[in-house]
Order: structure tokens, then C-alpha cells, then sequence
């Protein structure tokens, strides 16, 4: 599986079709999704344990209040929540978020920008600074999402090579270094600190100060995604990447390099499409520009009801911090029990995402239709690869499955795996 | 006023900013919205009558009807009403808009995108057509906000000139052929057919055939921009460059070279941010990959609140439009009796605006702040011009103006281009 393999359209073209295919800007036309669509097909057998998805669980999903928040929304501001609102976002929120994004931070609603989901934010971010040929480094494996928003401005990526405690910190000094002895600066690292998407890995705090030391040192921004770092169930917050350069710049918010993403859709809904950015003004002004001409403004009444939802909050990540707690507790358990040896996995302090590693000699793309045969289904490694490799990886996400499918799964997906080492 | 100034940041950078400038990509750097920025605050002036931008009459949303229908999407589709959608859509949006976009058409669901606001739509179609030095035709004037999503990506814009009935079909005629002999074809044009912004001028039946006639010759695919078309309030409604084209190719919908896109935010409410696009598979395809990257999925709960209030839909556009036809006859009729000579004014036959050519020696930009002293502020013609000019021509938006203070800020207007002309 490749993410840059040529484009297969749904039916194929009649003879007279014009020549789309040649139409298509040189960012876009290499851009594949549809393996990965293939494979979110797969899984879509009824009666399945779908491992493979990256959903939070909906039944956790504050559905009473969401209600009560729309109408409260459309009661208070009435046709102002349906008119356009401001491209930087609806100022109750933005000040909100200044407030709380990161704690005790000079953080103000001019350092904050909304969006409309993360995904956006990526995109946008990609947007106001990748040129053709750029240097981006990400992580190995990393989020692949990000690598669709970023590829299409047509950058060239470096892995950074992740252990246990995230970014092998020896590996991205030699790695810059011999970046900069071609005389290349990358644009920006691009790193999920906390229970990152795929492995669940979380960067240490000694890292955290080391990436900032690194990225400083060589004038590399640092785009820190944190969709995940509220749902941490286990261990010690870490202060964010942002937090730890306010630290250092004196809380001088326009002195950081470092570009904060988080957002709502894992603490209280995604279809609600709200995130948020947090950066130096100069980038936060630049993003509004772009936005404007991206989607000119999230849409305002989802703004309002997440600024309604605020005060529920606290009680709903600890709903989620306990309830994603027991699941991977009992993911792992399963998996310390069924699996055979020679295969090993990531345990994670929060988030929703845990990461199998396969004896080289398992392929998980060509073993998912036998997997989803045994009645269970997981997103294979390799898709998290931006460069290739991660063959005999695979991601299993925990937080949109109840504890006896986990079981069930985890068996299924056991068994599975003990064949193929047999064949 | 020019879309190409350095940027104005906010506030001057400190002495140790991190060189943000440097690191911003090509296509972004020389984006400058602080212009706009500034006649938007300019016109905030709490008391004036605003005539610049270009909001649809917020007392007229169907307030009443959308919070129902927020409320009931919400009982219906439970936690399926926040949790993501597909990429492509609502279903049952999809296919109401298969089947009521162009009438009688042969449009499938797999036609049509869904995307977060026609601005998204224009992003992204530029995205996956436009190269670096690609060339764009555009109408002079052309929306500005097209202008914006469409920079980014670097083309080259080629202005077409127009006239009352829309694009002049023997410039466009001759400058595809200079283009032609060049090498160059133009990726697309982008034209808003019906009571275009700016101008409000409506393109003629005869014409829409010129122009698939011509873009099929030279093979430039065709971005109709319709948001407006519902909103007709006198003479004859014209089928979409879609539609004929359909005609023309046997209903075969992946024949069409024309990307139809349209939006709920002028009939409905802008800040649901709900629109589409309908085109041939091979570019619904290729938009679908362009959105997962951009924000994943537009709000599932807003296209569920649109798809209740489909019904309501008609009624609604009826009251639409004969209130903007009040407003649109108010303006005519006080421009008619309060303008100095000199001065001429477009006739629409439907949606929100009109646009004025002034004297040469009037530079409306230069003339706003007194305006906005005399009481009236309206939108600079200079933003409407991809290439320059029009320093001397303006924008009216007669939607979001009650009728008195249409009445009292056309009389300012005219007293302060009449103090002008004699300056």
C-alpha cells in the first residue's frame, strides 16, 4: 500500500471523458486515498469488532447537553448564530481558550485562531508555510491524516525514527545536522507529544525541553498537535511543547516558534467540527488570511454551543479518562493474554490508540481480509508511514469498542495473527 | 488599494521574533487582506448605513424553524448527529441535491460534494486544478474572495471584461485565442453567472451557449458559481451552464466540463456553512481526497439541520425574494432621483447587489472615509479586480439594509460624490 499510487476514480471513464486526469494540479494528482478507502470499506462488515477506526466513543457523547446548548445558543444570540461570524472565531471562545489552553499562559484571544475540525488547522498550517521542495519532518509512524493535508503543497518529508518516550532525540540531531550540511532547513517538525496517533507513545518531558533546544538551535518551527492530551488516564501531565517555550520566552507569546493545534472533537464531539490554533501572532495572523480563503468562517452556531459546553467540561474528560481507562486496561490484558510471542505492543497513559509491532515476516495489509474474516478489523501500520515501511504494524484503537468486543476482538485478531505466523 | 501589498501584521514584532516572514510559503507572503480588513472596521461605525458587505438579511432567517429542526435532527440521528460524517456527505442531502440542483438532470449522489461553505468549494477546486503559472480566467470585476482562495496556489489570472449581459464573448474569444497561440490554456474560468457579485448583472441565455461552446473548442473547464440563482426577482430564470451543458452531453454527467457550486448560506443561513459542488465523478473523486485533507467533513449536525428545513425551503426563497426585490427597487428608484450625472448604476434581476461606475476622477477608496462621515459606507470596486482598476467603481448590498435607511444612506452617498466631483 501506497499513499502516492495513481488515482483509481470510482467507474472508469468513457472514452469521450475529458482529460481530467491531466487537469489535476502536480499536489493533487499523486494523492491516493483509495486503499485506505478500500480498507475503511473492509471494516465495515456488520457484526465485526472494528479496531480500525479512530472514533471516540458516542455513547460518551454529552447528547442531552448538546441539545440543551443549541437551543440555549440560538435562544441567546438568536440570528447572529447563523449569520457569518468573525474568520478568527467567536470572540467568547477565543478568549476562553486564551484562558485555558495552556495554564497560567499570557495567552490572548489575538494568539488564538478557530477552525473548523483539526484536520483544518493542519491544512491551513500547511498552507501559510510550505513552498514546493520544503523539508517537513514527522515522526515514524505518524498521523496520516496530517500527511494528506500536508502533501498536496508538495513538500519533501524526513522521518524522524520514535522509540518508547517518543522522537529519538540522537536521531533528530544527526538528522538536522545533516540537513544543514546541504544546506537544508526544515519548515517544521510535526509532533503529537501526547498518546500520539498511531502508537499511543507519549514524548517525555527531558524530550520535550530537547526538541526545543533542537528546533531553536536550527530555526525549525514545531507544529504540536494535542487533540489527545486531555484523556491522559495514567502517570504525570506534561506541560505542552507551547507551555514549556512560554516558559522560556518569558511568556512573550510572540517569541515562541512553537504552533499549538488542539481541539474539541475528542472531549465532546467531532461532528461539531471545532478546533482551535494557538500561536505567535504573526502566524496567527497569516492563518486568518488563509482561512478566509479556505472556508472563510467555522460555522458559528458550533462555535456557540462548545462555548455553552464549556462549564460541562471537567466532568466529561474525567468521564472519558475513566471510561478510555478501563477499555485500554483491558485491551492490554487480552493482549498479554492471547497473543503469541513475537509480537509486541505499546501501552498508553491516555488517548485511544495503542500500536502492535508483527515478526517482520507478517504483512498486516495482506492479512486484514483474513482478520476481518475472524470477525475483526485494524488500521494497517504501513498507512502511517510517510515514507514507507511499517509493513508488519498495525494501529488498534480502543475508545469506540465495550470491553467484552474487546475481548472478542482481541481473540479474533490472536488467532488471526497465529496463523499467519503458521503459514 | 492592492491585493499584493507587504503584510501588516498587527502589531510591530519584537527584535527577537522568530523570522516568521521568511518562513511563509510563496503563494501565501504576498496575501494581504489588511486593506479589507481596515474598510471592513471602518465601516463599523455604529449608526451608518452599511451598504459594503455583503451579509443576506439576518431577520429573515428562518430562526423560528431552525431551531426545530436542530432539535430534531438531534432526537432523530442521536449521536450520528456529532460524530463524524463521511467526506462526501449526508446522504440524504446528497441525494435531495442530486435531484434538485439542476431540474430533470441525471445528477447522482456521487455528483456531489458537500463542503463546509462556497468558499471551501472554490478552495478546493482550485486546489486540485490549479498549478504554480497556471492561467485563470476571471470576469472584471470577479468576486474578491474567489481572488483569495484561488491566489494561494499561484496561477496567473487572465480579467475578462464584461458588460450588461455578463462576460463580452469576442474578448473571451480573443483572448483564449492569443492565449492559445502563447501555448497557454487556462485551467478554468470562473464566472458567477447569475446576478454576479459585484456587478449583479445576470449572463445571457445566448452567451452561456457561446461559452461552453468556446471552453469546449479550447478544452477549459468551467466553475460556475451560483449562489445567488434562487433569488430571482424579475425576468426570465436561465438554466445553469450545467444544465445545458448536460444537454448537450446526453445527460452523461462525467462528460460535463462545467463544476457547478452552490450554497444554503444565501437562502438559508450563512453560519450553518453548508454548499456543494456538482461535477463530473472524476472531480467529485478528486475533491473528496482535497476535503479529507482540508477539514475531514463538513459539521454532520449542520447538514442534518439543512436537510430538515429542505421543505421549508421554497416558501422561504419566495419570502427572500420578494423582500430583496423591495430593497432592490427602493435603491433603484432613490439612486435615480438622488445621483449626480455621471454616475451609472447595473439593474439586477435578482440578488444582492448593484454596482456603480463613478467619473474617472473619483477614487472611491480614497472617498470612504468621508462617506463613512456623511453616514454610508459601501464596498471599494478596486477589490474586484484580480489585475487593477476600477478605482472609480463600488459595490452596493442592498439585502441587509431596511428600506428608510436605504433611503437615507443613498442620499448620503450621492451628497458625498457630489462633494467630490466638485473638489
Amino acid at each position: 500500500m501506497s499513499l502516492s499510487a495513481p488515482i483509481q476514480t470510482r467507474r472508469p471513464s468513457s472514452p469521450g471523458t475529458p482529460p481530467f486526469e491531466a487537469a489535476f494540479s502536480a499536489g493533487m494528482r499523486d494523492l491516493d486515498g483509495t486503499a485506505l478507502r478500500d480498507m475503511l470499506r473492509l471494516a465495515q462488515v456488520p457484526g465485526i469488532v472494528n479496531f480500525g477506526g479512530g472514533l471516540p466513543a458516542p455513547e460518551l457523547f454529552p447528547m442531552q447537553q448538546i441539545a440543551q446548548a443549541s437551543t440555549r445558543a440560538l435562544e441567546k444570540y438568536g440570528w447572529r448564530a447563523v449569520q457569518y461570524s468573525t474568520t478568527e472565531g467567536f470572540l467568547p471562545l477565543r478568549e476562553w481558550l486564551a484562558e485555558h489552553t495552556h495554564l497560567a499562559s499570557p495567552v490572548t484571544p489575538d494568539h488564538i485562531q478557530i477552525m473548523t475540525g483539526g484536520q483544518q488547522s493542519l491544512d491551513l498550517i500547511a498552507k501559510i508555510l510550505i513552498d514546493p521542495g520544503d523539508t517537513l519532518l514527522v515522526e515514524t509512524p505518524t498521523y496520516m491524516g496530517a500527511v494528506q493535508s500536508f502533501r498536496p503543497y508538495r513538500p519533501n518529508f524526513a522521518a524522524v525514527p520514535t522509540d518508547e518516550q517518543g522522537i529519538d532525540m540522537d536521531a533528530l540531531a544527526a538528522l538536522l545536522r545533516d540537513l544543514a550540511a546541504q544546506g537544508r532547513t526544515p519548515k517544521f517538525i510535526y509532533t503529537i507529544p501526547n498518546f500520539q496517533n498511531p502508537t499511543g507513545r507519549t514524548l517525555s518531558l527531558e524530550r520535550r525541553q530537547l526538541l526545543l533546544d533542537l528546533t531553536e538551535q536550527y530555526g525549525v518551527l514545531v507544529v504540536e498537535d494535542d487533540p489527545y492530551g486531555q484523556l491522559r488516564f495514567s502517570g504525570e501531565s506534561l506541560p505542552s511543547l507551547a507551555a514549556l517555550m512560554l516558559e522560556r520566552t518569558g511568556d512573550d507569546t510572540d517569541q515562541s516558534h512553537v504552533i499549538y493545534c488542539s481541539s474539541f472533537s475528542k472531549t465532546l464531539a467531532p461532528g461539531l467540527r471545532d478546533a482551535w490554533v494557538q500561536a505567535a501572532a504573526p502566524i496567527i495572523d497569516r492563518l486568518v488570511l488563509a482561512k478566509q480563503g479556505a472556508d472563510m468562517c467555522s460555522p458559528t452556531l458550533n462555535q456557540m454551543i462548545v462555548t455553552e459546553l464549556l462549564p460541562l467540561l471537567p466532568s466529561q474528560i474525567a468521564r472519558l479518562r475513566e471510561s478510555y481507562a478501563g477499555r485500554a486496561e483491558r485491551m492490554l490484558r487480552a493482549l498479554g493474554r492471547e497473543l503469541p510471542s513475537g509480537v509486541t505492543y505499546t501501552v498508553p497513559q491516555g488517548g485511544m490508540f495503542l500500536w502492535l509491532t508483527l515478526p517482520e515476516a507478517v504483512d498486516t495489509a495482506a492479512m486484514l481480509p483474513r482478520a476481518v474474516e475472524n470477525g475483526v478489523a485494524y488500521m494497517i501500520g504501513a498507512c502511517f508511514h510517510a515514507l514507507g515501511g511499517g509493513h508488519h504494524t498495525m494501529r488498534l484503537c480502543y475508545s469506540n469498542a465495550g470491553l467484552e468486543q474487546i475481548d472478542q476482538g482481541v481473540a479474533a485478531l490472536a488467532q488471526t495473527i497465529q496463523t499467519e505466523l503458521e503459514r
